[in-house]
């Protein structure tokens, strides 16, 4: 029988390109679990460099500049130690890309072995074919303490076809890996969240598993970059791949195994027992994806200050609550921007938000300035009659005034439309698209009320009637959405059907939606960045033409 | 000795997505080319779908109703003709991306046989990857008459490696090809335009003429697709790789060639000599490819009218006469916006400039909506100094008046900033930057003065003190370009290095540059499209992060 081994799990929060930060992360991770023992360090999926870099690799010297701080970790590890490391490295061939999405395996006076990535996903938000070569993973073993380990990269493990035998790989290499006298297997990912995302990893890695008969450590990693969300929940499992422990969703975590004749035992006395119970309330993993999204963004752009137009009506007011959560209610402010169009209750209804939210408010009419531009255009134009150039006018101006607070006080401007809006093109561009961040802008319109529902559970912050009223964009006397739009509840639904599950359009509804679609990807090329919460969002995972025609 | 051979190339314009009006155009050629005696004609890549396709593939069905019309042309293609038709078509097997990028080879009461692309572009603009799999090359002979053919599709030929020995792709398909006895090699495809790029294309058909020691046609697909212009100059070469005749640039055209021996002959008496002279003047194939990207995005989307800002400056300049090339005089609009930061000069010249371009003219002066919205915004965000807030509040106020005649009259608004301007920030988010196409974004300073002066080579329309007078913004008291950017000519340079060539920063304008470049990616992420002319250009080719962190 092999002598037992301690194996840490680090689920850090890389910061793209901050490779002074991602190394002193890494490092005390390093000794941490040093420290507690550990023979074995298992990091995500490019935890050096950060992910995902999209074209940041054409950057002249950047992955040269990474690995220096590679060689930092190569003298600073302490004996007895060994690090997988996610990182970056160069292709020294002259021929395919110029780099390899690798990992380090990394010891103490020890010649540092690379691994390279051989599936280079580069569906929806994946770009990796532009400047990554393909490596070949069927030699990626190691050995610790006499303990076999294979160790594989992200969408390494995903070539397995379905129940029906379809891939979208032409070819599964793990199926080419020797299996025999395997103890353990490694995968570390940078694998983006959407709802039931998890049931898909567990899949790909049981399937490994029993490939292997051999258990399995998936480590993955946290944080936001830019649209997408890392979730973390690192996880493991038994040679037969069912998971026997889970890390924590949305938030950094070293956690500590030991790998005894093939099994896998948690060393944390203390193991969130709590947090393990909380995954399974779908809606309260969703604002925490949220929040993290936002958080990030701040962050890693230097932003400590939100505003966003708060309208009395939903949407706005889910925003309203994400933020005060990912950069503190003192650090939010809520401007309304009512004219004549609007129902004066959504002027109280959005003071009583902020109020009840604690986070700070102004009221800016823009009456005003609508009467005068109004009447400078109408003027100008020969413009004689109320129409949509007055409708958008109004969105525009609120645009206008945000993003002038926005300059003069350093703040990010948080944008509120939504999925359901989004698809059929009923936001206005450079109007309520205007923002730095669209955090709800993958939602349907029934998520953005269950997850409202789900914060006032946790203790009502937003008024009843905000999400009762029925949803109006206050642009003309007495306008409601459902003037425009489908009911919601079929909107939402032809949203999921046609852009996350692609799907053909199949009744009058998705249709109609499909055709707006269609029309409407002009606005969508310029909207803000979409935190992507689902298999499929807008943004930039979803690269549709313009000009293009169906008949 | 075998028969000659008459051979048609149908340089066409196909519409994405179009299959009906895709069809008429291939089946009119086709008929054309029978009636001139053609036994083959060729057409470009995807001329039955129309390229490039991004995720439209995602739409389900779409390429089973473009096969429909590979039907007709089959059962209505005359006798004695082959077709070589470039379309998408099906993967039936389980395994790998849903569709082939496919040539068709049809002949009459003949199975059509269809050839796979090998090579799939996934850099810049390319996005091949996603839903289209690898195909294989090997066996892409017909044979038409005795005279044996091989077909590739686009990046097929593009395997051979540089000078240096050097290729981004990890093995050249050619090299496996048998190569002897051939007598000609066909390439179809959509390779967009930008300076020199012949030289490219020549280079990769001269290895290939070579290796096969064969004659070559070159089929190249002709017009714009939202950023991406394909400027056909499809040509032939001779067994050494040497060309002996060109087509139109950005015009259709069907022309007929013999192949008698190897050696491919012009059948067309009147052959464009005039045409092949105007090529090697680049400003002039510069302003035909812009214009062909501005007419084809109005074209394909709808729009009979367009309209822009009018500052006086040289960018709106260039844009209002390539608008008027596009589109007919009568079709443009400029609008003068002048606010109190406006030297009276510029609203001289902005009219002036109009009435030389015969383009209808409308003064909006803004001051009184800006003193509005400027009082309201100070009293209402407690603002007591001019600053940032105000330069971006008047180039906003300019986007929303011009938003206004966009909805008011269903004309598209063209965005008039330049690709150094956009490589800085230089310009303001939902203020300069609305608009639905961008149709000098990537074009340097130096090169907008360059394009004006060709036009008025051609004939003064643009006054010339447009030309010569100091860049301004004009958004405070005296501004000049000059105050808050280097000289534009260092600053073109550190654009042309730094984004075309993707070197590393050299000198302090470049570091400059550099440093902005990464600070405004969040703008860019929010830019209209950018009609592509260089090897490099922002939009959707290039996909750079927000969030990252650079030290």
């Amino acid at each position: 029988m092999k002598k037992s081994i301690k194996i840490s799990i680090a689920q850090i929060n890389s910061s793209l390109g901050d490779f002074e930060y991602n190394y002193e992360k890494i490092i005390n991770n390093i000794n941490a679990a040093s420290l507690a023992g550990a023979e074995l360090i298992v990091f995500p999926e490019a935890a050096l460099f950060g992910y995902h870099p999209f074209d940041l690799l054409e950057c002249p010297g950047l992955v040269e500049l990474q690995l220096k701080y590679l060689k930092k970790i190569e003298k600073n590890i302490p004996f007895g130690l060994t690090a997988v490391v996610g990182l970056f490295t160069k292709n020294k061939s002259k021929l395919g890309r110029p780099y390899f999405n690798s990992v380090a395996i990394v010891t103490r006076k020890k010649k540092t072995r690379l691994f390279h990535k051989e599936i280079l996903p580069v569906g929806d938000v994946f770009d990796e074919g532009r400047f990554i070569e393909k490596g070949n993973l069927k030699n990626n073993f190691i050995k610790v303490s006499g303990h076999k380990i294979f160790i594989s990269i992200c969408e390494d493990i995903w070539g397995w076809p379905d129940q029906l035998g379809r891939s979208i790989h032409s070819a599964n290499p793990l199926t080419q890996v020797a299996k025999n006298g395997v103890d353990l297997v490694l995968n570390i990912s940078a694998s983006p969240f959407y709802a039931d995302k998890m049931k898909l990893r567990q899949r790909v890695v049981q399937k490994t598993a029993n490939y292997f008969k051999a258990p399995m450590i998936y480590t993955n990693l946290v944080g936001a970059q830019d649209e997408i969300i890392y979730d973390g929940n690192s996880f493991l499992t038994d040679a037969k791949g069912e998971v026997s422990f889970q890390l924590n969703s949305f938030k950094e975590q070293l956690a500590h195994f030991e790998l005894t004749n093939k099994k896998l035992i948690c060393l944390s006395k203390n193991w969130d027992r709590e947090n393990q119970t909380k995954k399974n309330n779908k809606q309260i993993e969703l604002l925490n994806c949220l929040v993290l999204g936002i958080q990030d963004f701040c962050r890693k752009n230097g932003f400590t200050k939100i505003h966003l137009g708060i309208s009395g009506g939903i949407d706005s007011a889910l925003v309203a609550c994400l933020a005060g959560r990912a950069l503190g209610v003192e650090n939010v402010i809520g401007i309304a921007l009512p004219s004549e169009f609007n129902d004066p209750i959504s002027l109280i209804l959005a003071k009583k938000l902020c109020e009840n939210l604690k986070i700070k408010f102004i009221e800016f009419p823009i009456q005003k300035i609508y009467q005068a531009s109004k009447n400078e255009i109408d003027k100008n134009f020969n413009i004689d009659q109320f129409s949509l150039v007055h409708e958008n006018l109004q969105a525009r101006l609120r645009g206008l005034v945000l993003m002038a607070y926005a300059n003069h006080s350093s703040s990010l401007l948080l944008s509120t439309s939504n999925k359901s809006e989004y698809a059929v093109g009923y936001s206005t561009l450079y109007g309520d698209m205007c923002g730095g961040l669209a955090p709800i802008g993958d939602l349907t319109k029934k998520q953005v009320v269950d997850l409202c529902l789900e914060i006032n559970r946790q203790g009502i912050v937003i008024p009843e009637k905000i999400i009762t009223r029925p949803p109006s964009a206050e642009l003309r006397p007495n306008q409601k959405d459902q003037d425009s739009l489908p009911e919601y509840n079929k909107l939402d639904a032809a949203v999921v059907n046609l852009v996350e599950k692609m799907l053909k359009p199949r009744n009058e509804t998705e249709r109609w939606t499909f055709s707006k679609l269609s029309k409407t990807e002009f606005k969508r090329w310029q909207a803000p960045p979409i935190l992507k919460v689902s298999a499929h969002a807008f943004g930039r995972g979803r690269r549709f033409p313009i000009s293009y025609s169906l008949k």
